[in-house]
């Protein structure tokens, strides 16, 4: 396949490197030092966006803000290429197709993949190994275009699950909106309740807080483009705990056990 | 000075290792295989706790549960040893020495160090590099016991921070129940709203999560021994979570990316 990416990123980045062994793969940024880095390394670069189109699919890789504008303008020129986006909230996207109902297929692409570290430099081939890469059909959606989407995520080293746009922003809120929250809201609460908290905080302290981390323009897009299965997904952590200070505040240590144990569990399972 | 060391576990181990150059240290542990795995280190061991006592400074560093009866046990052979205790809450030994208030001085020696590796096999002689000890005068605390705290922590390569009991308690319901509190409130919560939680969690997750693994008796203990200010940290990470959810609620896009910020920055000035 012929296979151009707009937005040269970690996500775009790593997409280029690991396509590029089975695909014809050629690359667009906006930003001329990841033009230059991706040209370095390799991946044939075209000079304007549009010069992407003469593809069998484009993948859109932008940040979450650029994805819907950068489909928007690739699509005049879109011809037969299926066009792919890698947004981690599918609403927009899905507004777009709701405006606009004919055009080229689209198709959702999230691989469920990251790492704090950001732009082409810290791209990586191996990122998606064994990492599933939730396809999410638009309204604009044809089977070729899924099987398009399905090829590009094996190829990559992922797996296919396929999921509706509800469906993925409903699972995107609990599993990467809400540690993100809940990241951010145990920052502020230690600082404002400890003093000394850059000599104290430990390891333990360091991890449960590094998703407060994440970049700023994809944190907010993940929370306000998300808003109402972001608000779920708080709400649902809230009545956990709950349950967690009514069992310590009434001195239940059968209930506290009970609760951990459970957590642990659950999260052993994920190792 | 000679030290002994009773509990030779994570934390026991790891100062037996490190102090073990520039003092004489001895352990103690009910476990046969760690007494094994630390003699096999080589640690001096003894038979039986008592013999511990007959050192300049004995260090307690059992399971939570077990640091007052451990106490107890060594106080009637002391004579003039300083006792120390790792003690995570200090609520139980003040309870213990109020009840108790004559008798050999004792002093808490927290280090604000770990790793989710348990046992003396864990043991590592830089696992203190740098790293805060809280040392905690109890009501038997006199300024010689303190400066042995302080000689010890500053041998096993720490950093001394002394503070009361209280403000121990609190400090730590902030700096380590509450992220242990999250950890396991965002476990069950995805686990409950994502059927493929296995399969979709990225790293970001797993981080965010890991200290729900933390052991089931260490668990319990940090939240059922300090109950009160458990509560009040909960109380102050919701408020939090509140501002936020209120932020998304709102599509106050300016809020969320306030909070995000100030929440990144602050979590940025501990690396």
């Amino acid at each position: 396949m012929k296979i151009g990416i707009a937005g040269l990123g970690l996500i775009g980045g790593s997409l280029a490197l690991a396509l590029r062994g089975a695909h014809s793969v050629t690359g667009f940024d906006t930003a001329p030092a990841a033009r230059d880095a991706a040209s370095r390394a390799g991946i044939a670069m075209v000079d304007r966006l549009e010069d992407l189109a003469k593809a069998d699919a484009v993948i859109v890789a932008t940040p979450l803000a650029a994805i819907v504008p950068t489909l928007a303008a690739l699509e005049p020129d879109a011809g037969a290429a299926v066009l792919l986006d890698v947004a981690s909230v599918r609403a927009p996207v899905e507004d777009h197709v709701r405006r606009t109902p004919s055009g080229p297929p689209i198709v959702g692409l999230h691989p469920m993949a990251g790492r704090s570290a950001q732009g082409f430099a810290a791209a990586d081939p191996a990122l998606f190994a064994g990492r599933p890469f939730l396809v999410v059909p638009t309204q604009r959606a044809d089977a070729r275009a899924m099987a398009v989407a399905g090829e590009i995520a094996r190829a990559a080293g992922g797996v296919v699950t396929v999921c509706s746009a509800a469906e993925h922003d409903r699972i995107i809120a609990v599993i990467s909106a809400l540690p993100l929250t809940v990241s951010a809201a145990l920052s502020l609460a230690a600082a404002d309740g400890v003093r000394d908290l850059t000599s104290l905080a430990g390891p333990g302290f360091r991890d449960t807080t590094r998703l407060a981390l994440t970049s700023l323009d994809l944190g907010e897009a993940m929370l306000s483009a998300n808003a109402a299965n972001v608000v779920d997904a708080i709400a649902r952590l809230r009545r956990i705990l709950d349950q967690i200070e009514q069992a310590v505040a009434d001195g239940n240590v059968a209930a506290i056990r009970a609760i951990l144990q459970r957590a642990a569990e659950t999260r052993g399972a994920l190792d």
